[in-house]
């Protein structure tokens, strides 16, 4: 079991001159509380490592509330400021996924050291890693706040071009094709509106996250680094706010179709049926086996009655003209 | 009298080290201001023993508003700080029973003691007892403010598991068969719906007393507990207005399929009546019993008119389809 | 002039030991910076003394603002904090009557001395007078704050009992029958909606006047006290809101079943119609009078058409159910 | 230039015992550094006298950004607080025109000495420099902070007066006769309601002002006066929310009545069709001129599918009888 | 590639004396450590100078995460309080293209120097250059704070022009003509709002640096100046909320007349058949070819029949009456 979780932990050492990436062998290599003024990044894969979870928060003095935090099955988005260690579990949309999975992330960060524990293997961070060892960007001067904002940034990117997509087959639905008043089109439109609000129920909560992250006056939080990612989730936010009331205006759109078809096939029978049924009324009579119709008699009865329904049909038109429907 | 409180009272004691669950036989062995170290849980079955109650306030010199409070037959939830004692309350949705009938229940809350009150026997807090019996977990090292913290977490666990049931009952309704414009079906939606703010009623005012309870200052109540019950009663509510939004999307599908099928089904009447009424027209006119109509003399005056009539249709089949009636 | 004041107004003197209620003969009697410990509740009706009341502020060194006040006309609810004074006033709505008339109320404060001024004789206060006099409960513990209390929450109190009415009238209205797709159905539905939200402006403006109360803080005004009004108002907003949910739900479903009636009756019609067309069209075609028409000639003629025609209504009986129209 | 200046300004100074009202002749006379502990209005006419402005700005070494501020040509409402003055501006809403036009006013303010500049001549103030004149209430006992207060509140009052003729104009229109559910109607709705919201649109952003007003901190600003014009100002505009939404309910209301009708009209179409569709049908089938067709040489064939037609129409009208359609 | 940079930046220098303004030749003339009292601002046109900037960077010792900013592609609007600078940027809407196409700009702020960065050349503040160039108004009297402030006026200032276009273009689409319930109509309506709503998100997002400036404590910003912007950028979203409200007005009025012309097409169709349908039924019946119809043979039956049918008429005619149909 414990090598199991050694397999499946990582640690990172770096300061701005140094940077080292060994293998875990012990637990006593992880001390939150050691002396060493270098940044240490503790990553695990895995949330079922609960007995080497809470050896370690035991041995490192950590707040004893972790213990039960981290025996819990499912968490929505957290930030908790803990007696000695800031505690941020996040629930991340994969986005790569059809149905919108998620995995369980947590971050347990002292000025010194973020230990990373996530649901599943792999991530996006890589490119962090990179950097750290190569000495890229600015990442080697900063502390672990400065680790954890590029951790959420990383997250964030993702959202942001997962949330591209999205938007794109959004475009397609809506001006590929005019819009159509058909239940089909209708029921997709619900269906992308209800993809959105998915999508956006988990960046609400992240934004939250990070509108807690800059609050925290603890731990040595620098607040612009959150402040950056504040703005950045806003945007997407504002993004998907827009979206939804552009999709609100084709569902208005829709209904005004339908009224207006509506309105049209009615105009059509009943203009039809207006000018015929007196006519048809007409021949109806002087088709009746009366032995005394005297028109029937009349040599011209049959033109004066073709004349006097062509008279009614061109008053039914002047009438239906003056109330201008057609 | 008194006996039946002390049958409907237990008192549990506790510390790091040691753990007792005497019976209570005098009000002498309440006593809010006793210099023990102990943890003490008292709890109380029923809320009728208005007199046990005031003689425990008065003589543990608790702040006598507590007399007019307790006094009282209905409470919404409600925190308040008093002088020397935490008052809340708490009107508990049973969500076992199917109208969602409520319990009552009362926390008063020093650092050392707490004193839980109900309206009727038996509650979901078994398992607190037995992490206190059996010093599972933290509870044993931490004070009264964990031990409320634990109890209205099972109140939340229980709020989500009945979510969960309501929530599912809702796909079922939605997604088991299609969306179908009848009334019926737009009652059960609506009917939903009402269940589903009820319960939000329920949760958003549990949510206003957990969030009265972080910014308490008095008291030594930790902050830190609070805030993750935040987080959670948050998360419900989020999925609950997600539930809400997505009904809205369905009845706005509902109001769409019924324009969509009067739209069908009024140009299947206006096709037909369209094609037909000029026809019948014709007939009628050739069925009049005028002496004198030429056309009819004709040999082939019959087959003539059934050619007009065939060329008359094919026009406005032509006319509707240009139109992209069908 | 001044008998007349003195005739409408009572004074009330106690403390925790004593209590007397002497009747007010000069306007000495009446003296904000008595050195006295006692608490004072002086109570007048009628707003019209607006001499008396000039008198006592200018003799009693209250704010010279006060007397702007006084002399206004209309007031909406106001929480002022003067210089050496607070002021209240609160237009009650008196729910007894049927238009919800309202009685202004006027409630000048300091710690020792409570002076409410109504426009109309007679209140809901009786029973504190009672509780003062017989040394009921804490009231005689308490200063001017806690009477303010009892009065605020005898007119909360008020409210709540009127708001259960109108929402059984409610209730009675949308469950007693089925909901019926009438203009009348729907007018006395927005009828109830306007009731309930006139009831609800009263309620919110009242509210804002406890919330104001709760962040005074001049006066050695008690937090607690206006805390519990808060919850108690609060709890009555969310029950109107719900309603108000309840009814938006009820208008919806309206519309829905007009929708599907009126779906209903032009299915029947296009049924009936599609059917019966055609067939009449045939009669019509062989009730003409063309002096050949083979068809007429044959000996089987009759029944071959009523065959046709059976044959006809068939197919469209079967093209109706296979597109589910009934 | 300087003479139409002098000629457009006055100036009104006062103390508790003292008031005087001379007429302006020198800038000097300008002075807002004087240490004379008088109160002094300078109101002008006419914003068009930069020059003077900037004389009197610099001369008296006002905050230098008044000179941009006041060479600006359009303002909405706005509060500022500058280093040694408070600038207020506001776009006055003139009631008595028919299109609300506006007349922007200018408000300087130190503690003794409040310079208004009004767009056009004429204004609703003269009752107070009737108050100051004649020493009524207790204007002349209060500072520059007092007098801006009761300007306010002038506006304030009109506009409360302009709402209630809005407000009865939309009675009568609503309730005056019967909601009818034409075009015509609904528009005459929605111009009212859109002269409710330009009003509200004034009213909010006066609000506004009168918020940044009690939270003024700087230039000894009473809070309590502003505190006053706040509950005033809330109760117009919570008057205005209750109108919309009753306008709301009727705009619902109109809609639903539309729905009515036209179920009424198709019902009626349909059951008089449904009735006589088959019955023409079947004098269709026996006016047919078939050689053969044995019920015509049936000697009580006319009065046996007499009988038959009745039998028919009885079943119809049983069917929807029982449907509920009449 | 660095003379590019030194082609596209330029410095101007003042102070309420002197005012420079010379080319740059060399990265050392941009020192922000400088003890010089005057005030510099220097431009550059194009973000793409990245080496460049982080010389100057690092050079000049400003916060390293400026670094890490710099180097991003897209920003929405940002305002990062960093440890010795302000970072500000927007995103201009270029409201002179069809699209609303968008200008990044940077702003880098410390009390004496302000370095702005625009996307393209060529900008709005030609007329600030002026006024420095010339000592008009009081900018060679204020700092870095009030140059912002002029440059943000000018981005508003074009908001404010650009939306009465918008405005403008809507006013004459809703009142040119009257309101006609098609799809085009309201299709204009639906796009007239999303440009409009595309507007409102990008002045929201501006207001928002705004009121983040306004807030702003370090860097010795002085609150006044954006005050007055946030007054004046308020203005504009009151007026576009104002216009959205109309708009939805309009939309509402649109399915009113739907609504209603529906009505009025269906009564017409309904009065019509339902006169003629019983008409045309006797006619019919009459018409039978049955041997033995006594009515027939009745010399008077013709003219009987047609004074029934007469009768039958004027008592649908007066029950359409009675029921207000026409
Ligand atoms: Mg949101
Ligand atoms: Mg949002
Ligand atoms: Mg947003
Ligand atoms: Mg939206
Ligand atoms: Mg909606
Ligand atoms: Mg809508
Ligand atoms: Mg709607
Ligand atoms: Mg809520
Ligand atoms: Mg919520
Ligand atoms: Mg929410
Ligand atoms: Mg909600
Ligand atoms: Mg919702
Ligand atoms: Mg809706
Ligand atoms: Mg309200
Ligand atoms: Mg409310
Ligand atoms: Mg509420
Ligand atoms: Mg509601
Ligand atoms: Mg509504
Ligand atoms: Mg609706
Ligand atoms: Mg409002
Ligand atoms: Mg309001
Ligand atoms: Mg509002
Ligand atoms: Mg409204
Ligand atoms: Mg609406
Ligand atoms: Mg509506
Ligand atoms: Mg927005
Ligand atoms: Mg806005
Ligand atoms: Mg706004
Ligand atoms: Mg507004
Ligand atoms: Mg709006
Ligand atoms: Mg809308």
């Amino acid at each position: 079991m414990k090598k199991d979780f050694f397999n499946s932990t990582s640690l990172i050492e770096y300061s701005k001159e140094t940077h080292s990436c060994d293998p875990i062998t012990s637990l006593e290599q992880i001390d939150f509380n050691s002396d060493s003024k270098k940044i240490k990044w503790l990553n695990t894969y895995g949330t079922h490592h609960k007995n080497e979870f809470k050896s370690i928060i035991t041995q490192s003095l950590l707040d004893d509330f972790l213990l039960k935090l981290i025996s819990e099955e499912k968490h929505p988005n957290k930030v908790l400021e803990l007696d000695n260690v800031l505690f941020v579990t996040i629930k991340v949309l994969k986005t790569e996924t059809i149905n919108f999975q998620t995995e369980q992330m947590f971050f347990i960060l002292t000025p010194h050291i973020l230990w990373s524990i996530q649901e599943q293997k792999g991530d996006y961070f890589e490119w962090i890693r990179e950097r750290i060892r190569e000495n890229k960007g600015i990442v080697r001067n900063k502390k672990t706040d400065y680790l954890l904002f590029l951790i959420l940034e990383s997250i964030i990117d993702n959202y942001e071009e997962a949330y591209e997509n999205i938007s794109s087959s959004m475009e397609t639905l809506i001006q590929g094709s005019d819009v159509k008043p058909t239940p089909d089109f209708t029921q997709n439109i619900e269906k992308e509106k209800n993809t959105i609000i998915t999508f956006k129920k988990a960046v609400t909560s992240l934004r939250d996250i990070i509108t807690k992250l800059e609050k925290v006056e603890q731990q040595k939080i620098n607040k612009k680094f959150y402040s950056e990612l504040s703005t950045q989730i806003h945007n997407i936010l504002n993004t998907i706010d827009f979206d939804l009331q552009e999709m609100e205006s084709k569902i208005n759109l829709i209904f005004s179709i339908q009224g207006h078809r509506l309105n049209e096939v009615m105009k059509t029978l009943t203009i039809f049926s207006v000018i015929f049924i007196p006519l048809t009324f007409l021949a109806g009579i002087y088709g009746m086996n009366f032995e005394y119709i005297p028109e029937l008699k009349h040599h011209n009865g049959y033109f004066i009655l073709l004349g006097a329904m062509i008279i009614i049909t061109l008053v039914s038109v002047y009438y239906f003209r003056k109330k201008k429907w057609f």
